[in-house]
């Protein structure tokens, strides 16, 4: 066979930047600062093997057999129950709540019973890339709202939603997504009074704005800001979590949060996307959430990132605050420091510079869609030891040094 | 909010209405040879509780980690192994193979990376659902190839092929989708015969064949027949296969099978629909395959699905035979029996009448496109027990009477 014949949806596809640059991470000696992946010695393992080994032996006719669609009744009871606990949220039932493949199913789900060719969707920018590559496979109408230090630019938002009722194209505006809390990549949150102004701006255009919210239990200070879907409710707001941060991502369990006709639907595209999600991994979340406090068993994650982070950022001032124009994110929480360079830096380019002294990112470009943010890079503190931080940022350092002189830009 | 926005794809979809019926299972006193799920008595919850317990404690890195997205790689070596210790296939590697959430999302991902709307692509008649509902999201061209006691009909495929190639279409043309062995719904198995010379069709017309294989494993008696894959090799074949029926389907593992080029997109598409499958369930597989005989451990399995096979069949012999223009499949492995009623019957209204005499089948209309087979049904003798079979059938049998009299078909 010679050639196959492949989708026009296929022929866009391309393989992830971030996947190929990791590649790199493994070779020896190099301090990564790319991944976004949670360190595993976080993960409860005595705890986890322990249900694991009774749900296998004594409820194997439920955790290894096919499990409803909308995934075990198990861990969606004992995740609501959770919400109510953690965040104060009631009034749902089992039809509120689906569970997937990750959030990146519930991404591409979303994508496909929302988007149609011609559709308009807000996104951040920088955006997360996994959101962007599930709805580039339906729409490319994206309409960018840039990160500021408190989250999206609403004036933006509202200047385009002005324009696109005067056009008579309100129809195709399908929602707005939102990464509230510690946003990858840029790590800045929404604050309360722009939580507050997006969904008056919703409510004025009725519009749906999806609430992706992975890292908000990973706060290490100030104040929890309540969610969007406690602020406004489940006929605006439909909310994705998930255990990826907070218990294993090797588990691959997603939650969708939200209105029963959304859920729904969601529901019946998960069927032709997967029939069900894992039943062995949901019972043994389930079990887990019913067992023990998750926001407890937290605590030495949150204290170990915390420090990580802490650390990262102290490194940067002490040895970036001396180039002019450059800045970085001060998170409150999350995995991530956004750090951008003067105008002129390309860190796509600099990139091989970086690999020659040891130390990866991921160049902002991976996380727009028009390839701009050239000048932009992720840091991620999670997975490297205390002393890989200190001596990375001093290899990032020597690279755009040495770059920014070649370049004649420093 | 008054009404979510759906895209065009969701308003299409529609709830399973095997799922539905399967609601009235769980009645008390039902008899259901409605489902296809395995037994969970045959599933090794030992062996498997031994193997998560360890992995989970001494691989937690990799286990309760996010994965590569073609898999993890200790399954994928030790699937390869099986597919060649079991069926001699050889010549692969890691690029020829990739881990899906079930064969569902195989199916889904091959929509998405081969069919446009205005793509044509060939399915037996009746179909199995889920790859209905798969294809279905992204073209309606399907091509039907009714069912013979040997497999899809042949002769209408080169008739069709022949006419589409004059009408200068065949670049429309995707693939060919067969289920080979115990076909579901109808348990027949496409011959050694027709399998070369299904292979020098999609040869002469350049074609793809998806070769869908959850059954193979599971044969009673007859000799085995070397697969599409085998005989044809990874250019001109996609081989799905799954541990759902022959490990547990509750663990969510399909495996495809192909030329690199093949897999490398469907990896592409992977990426964005899920980012990867669960590594627990796949560290689990991967070290069972290794450590267990998985066709030594399937023995007690085949012999109790072989058992409940004859089982059924007798009785049907027994209590069918004086129907006249009555019929059913002779399967030589598998799950299912696809039994058709003389025209005029309509399995779908009869569903009432085998409620109230408390058995379950499903109705034929469910596995085609074009609502046609009314007068046939789904039975899965897999699940029940020896003593439901018989009484089953009597009940089915009683049912068939009342609704023939009832119309004046008997």
């Amino acid at each position: 066979m010679k050639d196959y014949k492949f989708s026009s949806t296929a022929l866009r596809m391309k393989s992830s930047i971030i996947r190929e640059l990791l590649k790199e991470a493994m070779n020896p000696g190099m301090i990564s600062f790319g991944g976004g992946v949670p360190d595993p010695e976080t993960f409860p393992r005595e705890e986890l093997a322990k249900v694991a080994d009774k749900v296998i032996r004594e409820e194997y006719s439920h955790s290894l057999q096919y499990c409803p669609t909308e995934g075990d009744s198990v861990l969606r009871e004992a995740y609501l129950k959770y919400l109510e606990r953690a965040e104060g949220i009631t009034g749902l039932n089992l039809d509120n709540i689906i569970v997937t493949v990750g959030s990146q199913s519930a991404l591409h789900l979303i994508s496909e019973i929302l988007l149609d060719e011609d559709s308009i969707y807000f996104v951040s920018k920088p955006i997360y890339l996994g959101a962007a590559s599930a709805f580039a496979l339906r729409s490319l109408n994206h309409e960018d709202l840039e990160l500021q230090d408190d989250g999206i630019d609403l004036d933006r938002l509202e200047k385009r939603l002005a324009e696109i009722e005067k056009a008579g194209e309100m129809d195709k505006v399908k929602f707005i997504y939102v990464i509230p809390n510690f946003h990858n990549p840029a790590g800045v949150s929404l604050s309360l009074e722009k939580r507050k102004r997006l969904i008056e701006i919703a409510e004025k255009y009725d519009l749906l704005i999806i609430e992706d919210d992975p890292y908000g239990e990973l706060r290490y200070e100030g104040e929890h800001i309540p969610s969007l879907f406690k602020l406004a409710g489940k006929e605006r707001v439909l909310m994705f979590r998930t255990f990826s941060k907070v218990l294993s991502p090797g588990m691959r369990i997603g939650l969708v949060v939200g209105h029963e006709n959304l859920v729904r639907k969601v529901t019946q595209a998960k069927q032709a996307a997967d029939l069900c999600s894992p039943s062995l991994t949901q019972r043994i979340a389930g079990r887990y959430l019913e067992q023990y406090d998750l926001r407890e068993s937290l605590k030495p994650t949150i204290a170990l990132y915390k420090k990580k982070m802490k650390l990262m950022l102290d490194e940067l001032e002490k040895d970036f605050s001396d180039i002019p124009g450059v800045k970085w994110t001060k998170p409150s929480g999350g995995l991530f420091i956004w750090l951008c360079l003067p105008e002129g830096f390309n860190t796509l380019e600099m990139m091989e510079y970086g690999k020659k002294n040891g130390v990866l990112f991921i160049p902002g470009v991976a996380f727009t869609i028009d390839n701009s943010c050239e000048n932009c890079m992720r840091l991620s503190f999670c997975l490297p030891p205390e002393k890989e931080i200190i001596e990375g940022v001093a290899r990032l350092k020597k690279t755009v040094l040495e770059y920014g002189k070649m370049k004649g830009l420093l």
